[in-house]
């Protein structure tokens, strides 16, 4: 009973095949193997975007990290949520990246709205070369509380942007998953919606280590193997990335294993519904939903070894019917057994 | 018939089925998996250091300069070869991650002496608060141009850093085709050689891509962590490297790998030192050879496809005796056959 | 009529005189002037701090950017109000001087308050090695909107910081105009209350452009000394930043200066405070202050010339007794009669 | 008898008396102040550069670092001689400010050739992605050495820089010294020889602290601006530099400062040229020379109080014959007397 996170669970069987396959004869290193040529075709057809730069790294944080710094000159301030993985979890390495770039936290939410970020765009105008300059906006989809913008949303939040004369990131980290919960195509999410560079994530839907980054304007292209290299990001055995990505997007794998997270987290909210003493902090949009519990159903969970966060107060002690926060993510390859075992050990 | 580097061929299948094997279940991402537990205390045991931190990373770029990062100070100067690694091809990444430390390159050779070592450290230090300040030195084993340091000469080097107050790192990006050149323990070539940090390499000897970063004293193991955290090396699915990493060391695989690839180059040099025309830079000590061939040679292995890199002159044009320098590289897949032909298609 | 800042009027004429009087004969470049020597006893002295390491630069935000880069690490984050000058005014020079480092904007005041610093201090804390890590805290006096801390609200910030394991930083660029509204001792106002570190301004209180650092405890003052001359602050005829110092705190000239500045503010601000359609901010406490005036005021004023920031609204269009906030500093050199007038034209 | 350097002797009293002068009233804050204005256009004219960008720093450190960061990459590498300033005396400013750049040493003279530049930018040809990629060429003149390069030698050098689709940059620290030394004008010395960027010192040459960056092609103007600014370098109290740079631009000051102390440098050159054990490096140039003298001579000038280096050697210790060797610098303000002087204690 995993919902710590969807960095734990196995990588799918497919993948790992595609490793083993990968590993025959020589290759050619350092992005230069076939593989390569094929997922670059192939990310370039999925996003209508024959034109875009593809590159693959082994870490969201790279990912993110590499593209902004590609976006933004050390001067700036990158546009965010207050609870962006970027700002929150990456430990200062787009700030490193950057050289020196700020965050500015955008609102008091997980999404972004076009007010929140106009008044925080134009709030950076009057202070000529003594304040931070503006840079882009960067855009997590799926929030980390688990809501999907809609495409209208991401359209409006990167018209803001460009109203601003800045471009806009797409931190797709659960790229997969928002796409399966709009149900809308991956050039419809991303440039067609505004979107300049997205951050492609493999690893949190079955993938060993991967994460493509998509530049749909390619002027930049050589700037991102230089910081790629300089950043120790650059594969010499890069094959063994090409592979996990190959096979991810063959067979539509990494949208039916978007499917079903999404589909295992709604089984998980449904269950827990119903319980006493159970809310929801907002409806199951995509893989992750944030509740409240009693502490009671905590302890009995806890007990049973169900592993995941518990946001806030004292597990062990205190009123058994006190409701503490929690953080419940599905991930592809959890069962509906241990979902439901999951559920039963709440009720009580 | 792939002689241009060891990081193009396949990895070892051991490895390759330990990647599989580690695929079961869930595991606690971020290098609190279990694998890894028994991958540092494999490493403390090999070493006989039972207090180092090891950390993995996946390339060797990202050790060096992470390892480096943690040995050093913005203004500082960090001493290695003019060939190194850390200053011709890794992109300024060793200067990112140190802040923007310089590189001094001591002597003109491949291999650092005591005296050219002692020159150049010397040299830092009239200059006050002006002037670049002393920083650790690098010293990479094997060399770039295949050769490998005795223990006395690794001693006399670190000695000489000692000297002056500085640490001393070894860049083992083929560590183990040294160890086996050598004929010594880890720990000899290592802390009882005064080496303060290693950048201990898996990929060019047989994994897909992973590198051990080890520090005989801990005490900049959490600074370590941050930095590599910042540097987005910190793989969330770190079992991958974990299990790379364990296959690596289980039943002396590293080893026996450095000593085919020791004995195919050997196999090469042998064959290659009967041919007319053919000198070699030096006798083969670990698994990379220089060599000239006339340029005829050059043109019948590159027409039977024969991948390596000529380093000089135009292959194509010119006095079909004129020697040309290459280099060769043999890593521990390359077959006795395919040694054999190359060898023969040389001799013409 | 000038009441735009305090660093667009002319320097103290007795520190001029300190400058021509120091240009005689040569003087050891670098800081080892003799002039430096005596300044150095003096802040001491001043201070009651025998042991501190004093350095001069010639801005504000050197001083603090080297400072904050001393105190932090690059992974840490800095805790400051979110009108803070280092956040607001320098451009990303402390995150380029810390290495990227992050700055932590605390609560929604210009005076950060025991509680909204403790909040933001625990905060940081749950996220291990993937947030950003706890760094100093840095405190404005006088703060941005002109207000002073008392002692007993700078020894409460700095004892939340000393809780979390933390240092403190002074940005004292208007340090004098503090001091002489508190009435108490430079020890008071800084070691004895928890700072560590202080920047000491004197720019904006009579001189062309000097400031101090200091550290309190001198750990750090060869780490600064190497930073300063990396960051190219480091005056090779550095006299003339003694020079300027040493008059500054001759016969209490930075004390008298600023008493000045804080008369004239609140003679600026009792002026104001019988005009109808006038409201102040707050009480003027040292030599700025912001307040409302109708925007007909604003506009008789700008017809006579007179400078300062309107801060919102269309000073040209719109109803004539709407009110439109402003900002006024006033300096030791502006005239009672300036101020007279700049009221008078204010009443209409 | 102070031949220890030019930035330890007197400011000329028409400067100090420019800071005085432009002590009154109010004047507007961060460059634009009106005598800025003046500055620009005047530099604009000197230069026959009507378009050029004109700044102004206080450090020559600042200078040359800041024009750096705007003319290279953080993968770059940029070109300039073993001993020069940027490499030797900044303390990895330029590193830090180009944000981890290396600097390639180009031959193992104060002066570049074509043939050692060159060999030098082409040999970073060949590593793709791997190695550093080329940068800018920078050159100092006035050379470490004292030495002037010529015009045809500059515009060589920088052919060779645009053969390989680099820029140039002239660390003119001693620019006037060069300049009266080659009597040719400032635009045949800078752009018309293909420099793209100038740092044109005066605190060498009589000013308490002011250098002046000359971009000719103005389109990184504002880059400047903001990397000027988040390097801490922009003075509030600007015109206190525009007043010490206006005054060294009027009337020729400049150039009669420079001419001064070349012809001290040429006295002083002569007076040593006789005396038996005296050798020069070479012909004095500008204001520098290197001289072999006996110890013995040393002795009797280190006793009667003559401040200069000795750069080798024992001092106090060893046979009173032996030629120790020194550098002896010249400023506009040394009297006959003084140089007389030293040369009647260097005879003996």
């Amino acid at each position: 009973m995993f919902f710590a996170s969807d960095n734990a669970g196995p990588a799918h069987p497919s993948i790992m095949q595609a490793l083993i396959d990968a590993n025959a004869g020589y290759a050619l290193p350092y992005g230069a193997d076939t593989i390569m040529e094929r997922v670059r075709a192939r990310i370039r057809e999925l996003f209508e975007a024959p034109e875009a730069a593809v590159y693959l790294v082994a870490t969201g944080t790279a990912a993110n990290s590499l593209a902004l710094a590609c976006m933004s000159e050390p001067w700036q301030t990158v546009f965010c949520s207050p609870v962006a993985h970027i700002h929150e979890d990456e430990c200062n390495a787009p700030e490193f990246y950057m050289g020196g770039a700020k965050l500015t936290l955008v609102g008091d939410s997980d999404k972004m709205t076009p007010d929140t970020l106009h008044k925080a765009m134009a709030a950076e105008e009057t202070r000529g070369v003594h304040g931070p300059q503006r840079g882009p906006v960067s855009i997590t989809q799926v929030t980390e509380k688990g809501r999907v913008y809609s495409l209208e949303e991401l359209a409006a939040l990167t018209g803001v942007a460009r109203d601003f004369g800045q471009k806009a990131h797409l931190d797709g980290a659960r790229f997969a998953n928002a796409l399966v919960a709009l149900g809308c195509s991956p050039a419809e999410m991303t440039w067609k919606a505004g979107i300049d560079a997205v951050s492609f994530g493999g690893t949190k839907n079955g993938c060993p280590g991967v994460e493509a980054v998509i530049f749909f304007n390619p002027e930049k292209a050589w700037e991102f193997e230089l910081r790629r290299k300089r950043g120790a990001h650059l594969f010499s055995k890069h094959r063994y990335l090409s592979a996990q990505m190959e096979a991810y997007l063959t067979d539509d794998l990494w949208l039916t294993s978007a499917r079903a997270a999404n589909a295992n987290c709604r089984r998980l909210a449904d269950g827990l519904a119903g319980i006493p003493g159970v809310e929801m902090l907002h409806q199951p949009e995509a893989n992750i939903i944030f509740a409240q519990m009693p502490r009671a159903a905590h302890q009995r969970l806890n007990k049973a070894g169900a592993m995941y966060y518990v946001l806030d107060g004292d597990l062990n002690k205190g009123d058994p019917d006190e409701p503490l926060p929690c953080r419940l993510v599905a991930d592809w390859s959890i069962s509906a057994k241990q979902i439901d075992q999951f559920v039963e050990i709440a009720k009580g």
